[in-house]
Order: C-alpha cells, then sequence, then structure tokens
C-alpha cells in the first residue's frame, strides 16, 4: 500500500498514525488482496493485471491490489474500494458473491513463518480473483497497471519481481481458475 | 431438462434417445446446476432467479438452470449452453472462473441415497451461483423465469415448489453467497 | 469467549486489557469459529459439537469453539488452541489442510451490517468445520458440549439458544457439508 | 486405474467390457482423484503419497489414487474404495466432509482442450486432498507409493515421472492446502 493510500485509510478510521503504528505491533491487521483479471465469455482468464512501481534502483516491482479491512467496513467494501483506488473509478470489478476466499494469505515480519512476509506488520489478507470488464486507470502517478497471460504470470521474470511471497499467492490465485501453466 | 432440449442435447452428441436411455441405467452423468443471480456493485446477490412451468395439476414447479454435460464438453462451455437455452442470448452470464462449484449434488433414482432425486437416472452435479447482468427472456414457452430475493427463496413457500431437493441445493448456494436467512 | 480465556489470551500476547479495549473500538479483529463434528468413515457428518451455557436467567446459550488469533499466530495454531482450550487436550481435532474458510462471518457491533452480531467489537471471523476423533472434556467449569445431529442443529429449537447470528453461521456450516436439511 | 480394478468396477457395475468401451466413445465418465497426505497436528501437509509403478521401458510414472464413480455409488463412497484399493484397508484415509472438491479436472482424448489427457475417455474428475493417518500398504504388486515433501513434489523430476497433465492437478493441490513453493 502506498504511502498516500495509508493516510487516507487512517483518516477515514479515526486511528492517528502513530495509534496503527502502536497497533501493528500487537494485534493481527485484516487485510484483502484481489488480483484482477480479464475473463472471456466462459469465465476463462486470458489475463491476470498486476501493479507495478519503478523502485530507486531502478528494479521494478509487481503487486496486487491490496489493502486494510476498516473499522466498521465489510470485506466486500474494502475490496471494492481499493480495487478503486488503485484501477480507477471506471474498472468495473467484478467482486465475487461469495465471502469465501481462495486462500488466506498470512503475512508475518518473520519471513520464515509462512513464507509470506511484511516488515511492517502481521496482517491475515483475504485473497480474492476480481474479474474487471472496464477501463483500468491506475490512479497514482506511483503504479502502473501491466496485463499479463497466466502463462506470463507464472514465469520466473515475473515471480522476481515480486516481494512478500506474492508470487507464490499468484500461482495459488492461477491454480484456483485453473490455468497454473 | 425439456424433452425439447434433451433431443437437441442427443442429436449434438451423436447419442441417440435409445443409447441414452440405454447409459443411464449404467452410468452417473454429468450435469451442471446453476443458479442465476442478480448483484450490486459490491457483489452482494439481491435477487435469485428461478424458472418456472405450470404443471398440467395447475401448480407451479420451479428450478435452476440445470442440464447435461455433453461428450467433448467443456464444464464452462455447458454452464454457457444451458444458461443461453433457458435465459437466452442476451442474458451475459458471467460463468465463474474457477473450475470449483459450491457442492456437488447427486441424484439418484432412489431419493433415500443423498436427498437429491432424479427418477430418470444417476446424475453428479457440479452446482455454481453464476451472476447475469444482461435481460432474460426464457426461450421456450413451457418456461418462465422469476427473481426473487433471499429472504423469499429460503422460504417454505418456494421450498414446496421446487422438486427433487432442489430446494435444499437453493439454500445450500444461499448459504455459499452469506445470504442464507 | 469466556473472562478466563480472555485474560490468557491478552497475557500471551503481551496487550493489556486496556490496550485491547481501546484497540477493539478501533480495528477489525481477527477470530476464528471453529464447529467440531462426529465423521463417520466415508466422511458423513454425523454429529455437531456445540458448547453450552447456563446462563443467569436460567436459560441456554450454544456456541461454536471461537476466540481471537493473536499477534504472531498461524490461523491453524489459532484454531488448535482455541479447540483444545474448550474441548480439552484428548479431543484430538483433525485441523483443516487447507487455509481456505468454508466462510467468512463478519460480526459488527451494529446487528444490521451483516446479521452477525458482537457488542464488544468489529471481529472478522474465519469459520471451519473440524472433525474430532477423541474424547471431549470441556475444561471449564462453565461450559459444557452436547452432540447433535444436523437434523436437531437445523431446527429452531437450537437456533433460539444461539446468539449473535451464529445459529445463521451453523447452517451455513451444514450447508457446507452437505447436511442442510 | 490398473486393469484388475477396472474389470472388478465394470463386475461391480454390471457394465460388460465392451459397453464401458461404448459408452466411454459418447458420455464423459465421473471421476474422483485423491491426493493421500500426511499432515501434522495443526493439519499442515507434510508428505504427499505418490502411487508409482515401473513402465515397460524403465521409466517410473507417479500417479494420484484415481478412478471411476459407479452408477449408485455416492462420490464419498468411490473416494473410499479407490483409497483402500491402491492403499490397503489399514490406510485410515480421512475423506473429506464437504462434497466440495478443491478442482474439477476435465481429461479429453485431445490433450489441447483443457492440458488434462486421457487417451481412452472423456472423464470429468473431482480432486480431493485427503489426509491418511494409518499403514499404506499399495495392495498390488504393480504398484508402490513414495511418500514426498511439498517441495520435492513441485520439483520437475516428479513433473516428469507423472502423465496426462497429473503433475499440474499436483500442483494445484499444493496451492490449495497452502504448500505450492
Amino acid at each position: 500500500m502506498s504511502l498516500v493510500s495509508e493516510i487516507t485509510d487512517a483518516r477515514t478510521s479515526w486511528l492517528s498514525r502513530e495509534d496503527l503504528e502502536s497497533a501493528r505491533e500487537r494485534l493481527p491487521l485484516v487485510y484483502v488482496d484481489a488480483f484482477p483479471v480479464r475473463v472471456d465469455e466462459r469465465g476463462t482468464v486470458v489475463a491476470v493485471g498486476l501493479l507495478l512501481r519503478a523502485m530507486p534502483d531502478g528494479s521494478i516491482s509487481r503487486a496486487p491490489v491490496s489493502g486494510r479491512v476498516l473499522y466498521g467496513e465489510r470485506v466486500r467494501q474494502a475490496l471494492l474500494r481499493h480495487l478503486e483506488k488503485d484501477l480507477g473509478p471506471m474498472a468495473l470489478p467484478r467482486i465475487p458473491s461469495s465471502p469465501q476466499p481462495f486462500t488466506v494469505a498470512e503475512y508475518f515480519p518473520d519471513p520464515s513463518v509462512s513464507g509470506f512476509h511484511d516488515p511492517r506488520q502481521h496482517a491475515v489478507s483475504l485473497a480474492f480473483v476480481v474479474p474487471v470488464s472496464g477501463d483500468c486507470v491506475p490512479s497514482t502517478d506511483a503504479l502502473d497497471l501491466q496485463w499479463m497471460t497466466p502463462e506470463e504470470c507464472a514465469g520466473d521474470a515475473v515471480a522476481m519481481e515480486m516481494t512478500g511471497g506474492q508470487d507464490r499467492l499468484l500461482r495459488m490465485a492461477l491454480a484456483y481458475v485453473g490455468q497454473l501453466p
């Protein structure tokens, strides 16, 4: 999550940045991870969208749409909010009807616990695949979006550009939709 | 499935009516059951569509979209074919991206085996919830379509108008989307 | 969760009771709900275990095993911990191999948001069905455990003895295992 | 499935070998695929069992437990029957309580349709992960069983020893249990 959206989140939820930092050291936070996909008329996933950002060292980092569930917020509302924040208001995401995530990714400051790693916090993230049918316009300068085929996604090149074990989460998403090569 | 669509199926698959009858006595058939739903922008199911038909005795029978998977046909193609057959070509169904059904309904000639009953055959049916965003025009005279809220669906009145244990399958679909009252 | 286990949790996680109260007003907490079940050799659920407690007014309250996921704790470890706490060390629970819950129950202080209600907090609970094969000995005086058939569980009498929408969660669990009447 | 078990199946279901061959050319058959696993007390998969067989050319072929669902047979009974046939009567498989498979593998004579390939037939297979807690004694001379860690399973060496796309099904099973490397 970018610094900007982090601050917005904090404001929305009336939780000061200091308090959020404090909570992060003592409670697991609730997150959502969403892989936006393009599907054909039979529902087959033909492309997966990954957010990307130029890193200070010139490398590229790729990631799913991801963010915190706020106090008082439904999980499906959090999904919609983060998708619109990162893909723009015209993305037309089709939030899944079932609250059942395809998996639960547990991020820990210690990378050895689960393979999912977040240096800032312990986050329990509900992971979804979300078809989008509209135009995606990444809404901040820092982020771009790139569509790739399932085959490209599952390759080593993409995996090397993802962090925190999210390459593994991506392969789990591909497995769930029957598109893991 | 109506007689007309049955014959169409048989023709498509080059399986004579006699051979199908014969196979039905000796092999479980592969079926799909699909509950068409209307969803809001957060993916919440706000209405479920049930096919209905006037019975000779004046009663009404309600059912999901349902039908056989043909030889050589993908499950997602069978879903699309049966949804278009029963809801018309403009229904715009959003076939799920994952091949994982929300449950598997096993229909037997003997109603006591599983609670799902089909006097004609043993069918193993992959059950899905399918959002539709277009206009639904039931395509044959015999069938109509009625939209109901999850609350209405789960009531005894609707259950009494369904057969073969499909009222139970409907409640399982509502549970899956978090809308079982 | 009983007062005793609450305090234990707080101690384990080095989070003071005051701090937990404070966090509860500003962050959704991560919970697990587990329905212990007895299964036959084919995996069919033949009985569901519900915890029960005599209320001050003489009524009985029934509930699944439920509790918080601690900072740094894996979800499957939290499941094991709460099951052992409520069912005793000889219950031999078979924690599911997949992290995918059958549903996610979102509890809010406002009962109208999702139908799941917790006056103390906003909790996002991963719900599982957990077969247990050993002897269950509810470990505190306040709690007992009663086994019921799926049919009994789904009846109005049991529903009236459950709170916070957990009767609905129970019916969703029954639907998931194919045993919703 | 070995020749011996094929014949047994045919006899049990009163379907002659010739009739089965005939049906195979015209109807999709219902199958189950089961990956036997060893789990720790938290449900984490620590090993996956793969059947293996020496091929005429000296190579080794690895496969999950797999077989047909018979007419009149419940899916969970078919799972139990095939697991006991291939792993022996003391394997003590824990058949999943939910009929929801982790995926549906569609095998076609044409390998290009879905990536799952069976030269003999179109089979729609419900795929499950099944913990086994007892002693596994592969019951026929032709078959052996080898336990491997998830990491070993996901490697290229194992993939090259599997056929019909079942290496992909294995990786999908690992993804489902959160153990895809």
